[in-house]
C-alpha cells in the first residue's frame, strides 16, 4: 500500500520526519509529495525542496521513502497518478485537526477511495514549524534541535 | 497488519461502523477491542456489546473484522496480546481530537512500537454518538439512521 | 412566530435572562421551556423551576415570555407541540458551540422544519454559569450580580 | 423585521445559499450585504459579486431576499441604513465561533439595537468555504456540488 | 510576595511539581492549597494528600513551598486568609483554558485585588493528569516518569 | 524581578494597558518591549509606537514601567539583554492560547531561565484588538472606549 504524505515542506522539519519515519514503519512506500502553496511564495523553490529532502532520506537512511513534487493540480489528482491509497498528515493541535479534518472531507469528495489518515504528533515535536525554523534561522538562532543538517546549511546560507 | 480499535461501543453506532469498515480496507485485520468504562455502568454489558457486534459485522458481511473484549487491562496491554502495531481511532470534532491525541501520546510512551491513526469522521456521521442513540432510543424517536438493525432492536427492548 | 429556549434553568441565571430578553424582542412569543436532565439530579425541582422562573418573568416585566415543562420526551417533540418554528441557544464559548452544533444538527435531523438560533452571550455574562451560581451560594457568596432577585432569595434559604 | 447577512460572497456558494434560505423562512425580509475586505484583492470585483448573487437568487426563486453591497463604512451602519435589526451569519466550526462571537460583541457596542444570529451550518455543508471554491475552481474540478450554476459558469469562465 | 496554587492534588503530579517549582523561582512563598473537590469523591482525603505533598516538597527539597488545605469556602477567601496576592495554575491545553479563563474572571469579580497567572505546562509533562496516573496505578503500569516516589509508594499500597 | 511584556503594539488598545497595570502591580519594573513584525508592515513605525507608549505611560501615571523596541533579534535575547526574568501575555481567547502556548514552549527551549506568565484578558477587554481598533479608526467610528486619549488623536490624524 502506497501513503502520500503531501505537504509544502519550506523546508522539511524534525517534525515532518518524524512522521515521515512513522509511516514508513506501517507502508509499503511513503511519498513525500511537494505542493507548490499558490497562496505565498516559498523561501525555497519546489525543485530545492525536493532536493533538500532527498538529502535527508540520504542522510538519515530511511527507506520505502521516495519525494516527488506536484505542479498545478488537486492534491487528490497528484495522489491518483502516484497510485497513493491513502493520504498522510501530522497533527500538531487542534487548529490543525479543525483544518485538517475539512480537507480531508473536501478530498473524500472528489476521491471516495482514497483515505485521510491524520497522525498526532509528538509533543516535543507538536511546536516546530517550518515558518518557526525560518525565523530562526534568520535570526541566527540554534537549529539543530529544530531540522536535519542539510536543512541547517541550507537555512544558513540563505540568511547570510 | 492487525489494526486494533478499542472503545467503549455501548452500543456499537453508525459513525464506528464507518471506522470499522475503512479500517478494514487499509490493514490485513481489524480487531474492534470492546474496553469496560471503570467510570459508570453500561447500558449493556460487555457480553452483550461482543454479540450485538459479532451480529452486525456478520449481517453487515464485514470482512477482516474481529471482535475482542478487554478485561481490567492498560489499552496497549490488550492491544500487544492481540499482535496489533496499529490503533485505530476516529475523531469527530476538536473535543474528541484532544483527547485523542492525549491518550495517544500517553499510549506511545507506554508502548513506542504501537502507533495510533486518527481517522476524521465523515460530517454527516459526526454528531452521532452512543450517548445521543440512548437518549433517542429512551424516548422512542426513530434509530434506523443511527445504528444496524441488531442494535435497533436491542435498544427497543432494552427501553420498553 | 414562536421561539423556544429549552434548558435545565437550575437554577436561571443572569445569562438565561439576557438570551430570554434579547429573544422576546425579536419574536411574537418566547417560551422558556424546562428539560428535566435525566443524567444528573437537579437542585430544584422542575416544578420549582417553573415557579421561579415566573416569578423573575413577573418582576422584571418581560413581555411576551411564557414557561413551560417538557417531562420525558424529546425536545423537538415538545417544541412541536408548544407551535415553536425556532429553538434558541445562548452560547458562552467555544465549548458550548461545540456541543450545541451537534445539538442543532440532530434536532434538525429529527425535525427539518424547526430552526436553531444561536445567540452569542454578551462578555459579561458569559462566565456565568448555573452550576457556579451553585458553588457561590453553597459559601454564601454574594449572588446580586448573578441572579434575579427570587432566585438568590431561593438559592439562601436552600443552603441556609 | 429586516435580517442582514453580511460577507464577501467572493463568490457565494452553497453553504451561503443555506443560511439565506433558512433566513429567508424566518424574516420578513434578508438582505445579503456584500462587504468589500479591505485586505485582500477579490476574485470577483463587488459588482460582478451582485450581478452574481442577483442571478442565482433569481434561478433559484428566492423570495423575500434582495441584494446590497456596502462601500467603505462599518458594518452596522450599513445595517442601521438598509433598516436591519437582526445581523445574520453562519457558523461552520469552533473557528468561525471563536471569529463570530467577536464580531457579534463589537457590532453590539456599537450598535445595542441591533441582535446577531448565528446559525449552525449543516455539517455536509461546513467544509465549503470560498476560498475553497476558488482553489477546485482554478484546477478544474467539478463544481456543481459546491456553487449555483451561474457562479459556476462564472468560475470556469474566470479561470479558463 | 505570595502566590496560591490551589487545585485537588488527587494525586499531586509530575505536572503539578513543574509547577510549584516554577513558582518557586518567581515568588517569595508559593503555597500549595488542595480544595475538596465537593462534586467527586476523592482517591485520597485531603489529609492523605496533606502528608504526600508534604513528603514530596522534602524529598525534592523544594524551597519556600508550603501545603495548605480549605474546607468548605470559596478560593478567593482561602487565598485572602493565607494572604496570597497571586493565583498560580498550569494550563495544559485549550480545553485546560477555558475552564481556567472562566475561573479567573469570577474570582477577579469576587476578589479584584488577586490576581491569576497561568503557566503553559511543558508539552512532555501536559498529557499528565491526576486521573490518568490512577487509571495507570490501577492496572500496574510503570508509574516513575509521572509521579514523585512517595506519590508511587501510596498509589501502589492503595490499588494493591 | 523585571518582566517584559512584547507585542507589535501597532497600536497600543486599552487591552494591552489592562496588562501593562496588572504586570506593574506585580512586578518591580515592566518592560514594554515593542517587536518589528517581519511579516506585514505596520499602521506606525516602531519610533512612533514608543512615542506613543511613552505618551500613554505618562498621561495615566504608570509606574515602574518602561518602554523599548527590538530590531531584527530574537525576543528571548532581547528580553535577556533587558536583563528580564519573565515575559508576560494576555491571552483573550483559546485561539491566543494556542498561539502563546506555542510560542512560549519555543522560548524556554532558547532560554530555559526565562519564565512565561499568561494573563486572561477580562472579557470586556478580551475583544478589543488592534486591528479591528484601525478598522474602526478607518471608518471614523468612537475610539474612547478602545484606546487612550494619545492613540485616538494618532489614529484620527492617520486616517483623517
Amino acid at each position: 500500500m502506497i501513503a502520500v504524505f503531501p505537504g509544502s515542506f519550506d523546508p522539511v522539519t524534525n517534525g515532518h520526519l518524524d512522521v515521515i519515519r512513522r509511516a514508513a514503519a506501517l507502508f509499503d512506500r511513503v511519498v513525500v509529495l511537494i505542493m507548490k502553496n499558490t497562496a505565498k511564495k516559498g523561501l525555497f523553490t519546489v525543485e530545492e525542496r525536493v532536493k533538500l529532502l532527498n538529502q535527508v532520506v540520504a542522510e538519515q537512511k530511511l527507506h520505502r521513502v521516495e519525494i516527488s513534487a506536484a505542479t498545478d493540480r488537486l492534491t487528490v489528482d497528484a495522489v491518483r497518478s502516484l497510485g497513493g491509497q491513502v493520504i498522510i498528515r501530522g497533527v500538531r493541535n487542534e487548529r490543525d485537526f479543525s483544518f485538517e479534518r475539512d480537507i480531508a472531507e473536501l478530498n473524500r469528495r472528489l476521491a471516495p477511495e482514497i483515505e485521510t489518515l491524520l497522525l498526532p504528533t509528538s509533543p516535543e515535536l507538536a511546536v516546530i514549524s517550518s515558518s518557526y525554523v525560518k525565523e530562526i534561522a534568520q535570526f541566527g538562532g540554534e537549529l539543530s534541535s529544530l531540522v536535519a543538517s542539510p536543512v541547517a546549511r541550507a537555512l544558513q546560507e540563505r540568511f547570510d
